[in-house]
């Protein structure tokens, strides 16, 4: 099959390599409808360390079951699933905790066990906890790139909102306008938040996000940006602050908006292991910072039906497609920001 | 009147000072009848810069109203008053979050403009957001030094808990057996949590901790103490950790027995200013770090009833006393670890 690696800093490629098989019982085969390139991809894109092996990449996707292990039985082939951008057995104490990012028998995709999503075929291990049937729709069908976000990027952004605990009448900054960003977005209002700042200055991106429901967008950053939330919140600060970007800079945004007592919350994988969270950054004022890999098996089944009615659709995150041999145009542009977010297409 | 000031590390002195005036017609002046040493007042103990002025020291007091300015109505002289370890208006828009150590216009004992409560007198600023009244209790009462925790150690302890959202069933490990790590013991039960670890090693300290509700005792330290933790809660972690030291090996402690999803909450001032919050350390467990100087006035008015009716008795973490003029001896004793917290008595 064909299937994508990255072997160094700006180095994709897609090659064709051997058909997955079933390792494990509990192992479906997926066949990849479409799959796409995550604003987290773009980490090793600027600075992995060069390999000869190649990295298989990829971890989100939507897809048909072509095969499954003895012990999978709740899973029939053909059926069309939405694949977590993590797998897990959705059984353990932590998924049963809700945690399921932190599967003690988990993991994520696009290791040389575990290869990536952006490829015709997929392994997936623990198929019944990692795949959520959507048994009813075509593979044909528009709503399979809201679908598709299911498996990350939007549940990620909703991730955001829920742990920052936004509720009716909450006050959000949205730090960066990515997919994960306007996720957030999209998901603290469907949460109930009244004020929604979106922090961006890419204006095609914004101006999805006020669709999605940004009361008010601030492109100033650093100190500039942090006075303009500051204005806008009535000299307060923030409820919570959705921090989407990973970035130091947007660390030091968020504790500069964050009102007393308020939260921080993180789904920008941070690029930094050290922060302040001392008395001058969040402990003077009581801020919380929380946050960690979205453990979407947790909200997918709830979602679902909000994507089938048509109360969100946030696969408009989506501005481009390639088929899988372009893959690496697809990083181009995300890279360079000439495209959102892009569908992979195999 | 008699005043303690700090004048650098180890250097403590009780003078002779002009007796504090009214400055404004909120504040009141408070006869102190009992105050005590805070663990943070040993910070500066350690490693203060010298002064020539001398830093006023003391911000826990128990007193009777003396005298009030012309705005304060609800508070007669000769009533028996605990003051917050902070002072604030309670009624900006911070203080209506129950976020009172961010009051808008307040701020901390121990300026010269607002001097400390280790003294025979204290001028209190926003007395009746700053003083609660605890009028049927004579201030010869056996009470008096349990209505003391309320100014600031039981009620940081009772914030640790309460940003950690202990609840009935948690698991909660506690570092420290100072008086804050202690009081958090002892609000962890009034919480309801299930398991409570205390981890500290001076067995007169954990004894107490075990009579407030400590269900184990964790001596280790570093890799150890956690390899310790993690056994006593079956591999999972602790869902609370209320780290009571402010120092990083307790941090590092922490998020070493944090279980994912799990709540770190500092009550301890950090001595740090960063601190390890990435993928490895909570990012990577959706790990949160909550806590900050305790709002008391949002708890005390729930406590006193408590203290009053004997259901809690946080004053057994005094294990001595002195007159005013004895308090660098206090501070040796508390410094040494011969003293666990002392009273002082004007």
């Amino acid at each position: 099959m064909r299937a994508t690696l990255m072997y160094g800093p700006g180095d994709v490629r897609v090659e064709t390599v051997a058909d997955p098989k079933l390792h494990e019982p509990t192992d479906a085969i997926v066949r990849v409808v479409q799959a796409c390139v995550c604003g987290s991809d773009l980490h090793p894109y600027h600075s992995m360390d060069a390999t000869t092996d190649g990295v298989p990449m990829g971890h989100e996707f939507i897809g048909v079951i072509e095969e499954t292990g003895t012990e999978v039985s709740s899973l029939a082939n053909g059926t069309l699933v939405i694949g977590t951008f993590s797998f897990q057995d959705n059984t353990c104490v932590f998924c049963r905790d809700g945690f399921q990012t932190a599967c003690v028998n988990g993991g994520f995709f696009g290791s040389h066990d575990v290869p990536g999503a952006q490829a015709e075929y997929v392994r997936v291990p623990f198929a019944e906890g990692s795949l959520v049937p959507v048994p009813d729709v075509s593979e044909l069908s528009d709503l399979i790139p809201s679908l598709l976000t299911l498996s990350d990027v939007y549940l990620t952004g909703y991730h955001g909102a829920h742990m920052g605990r936004v509720e009716k009448g909450t006050t959000v900054t949205v730090i960066g306008d990515g997919a994960v960003g306007l996720s957030a977005v999209l998901a603290s209002r469907e949460l109930g938040a009244e004020q929604i700042i979106l922090m961006g200055r890419h204006t095609d991106r914004t101006d999805l996000g006020k669709e999605f429901g940004a009361t008010d967008i601030v492109a100033e950053r650093g100190d500039e940006g942090v006075a303009k939330v500051m204005d806008l919140t009535d000299g307060e600060g923030s409820h919570v602050v959705i921090e989407a970007v990973g970035h130091m800079p947007a660390y030091e945004q968020a504790y500069g908006v964050i009102r007393p007592g308020g939260i921080i919350s993180r789904v920008g994988v941070p690029q930094y292991e050290k922060a302040p969270v001392g008395f001058g950054s969040i402990f003077g004022k009581n801020a919380a910072v929380t946050g960690g890999p979205a453990p979407v098996r947790a909200y997918i089944d709830d979602a679902i039906p909000l994507v089938l009615e048509g109360k969100i659709n946030p696969g408009r995150v989506f501005d481009q497609s390639v088929a899988l041999d372009q893959v690496a145009d697809a990083y181009t542009k995300m890279d360079s920001r000439e495209a959102l977010k892009v569908l992979v297409k195999p």
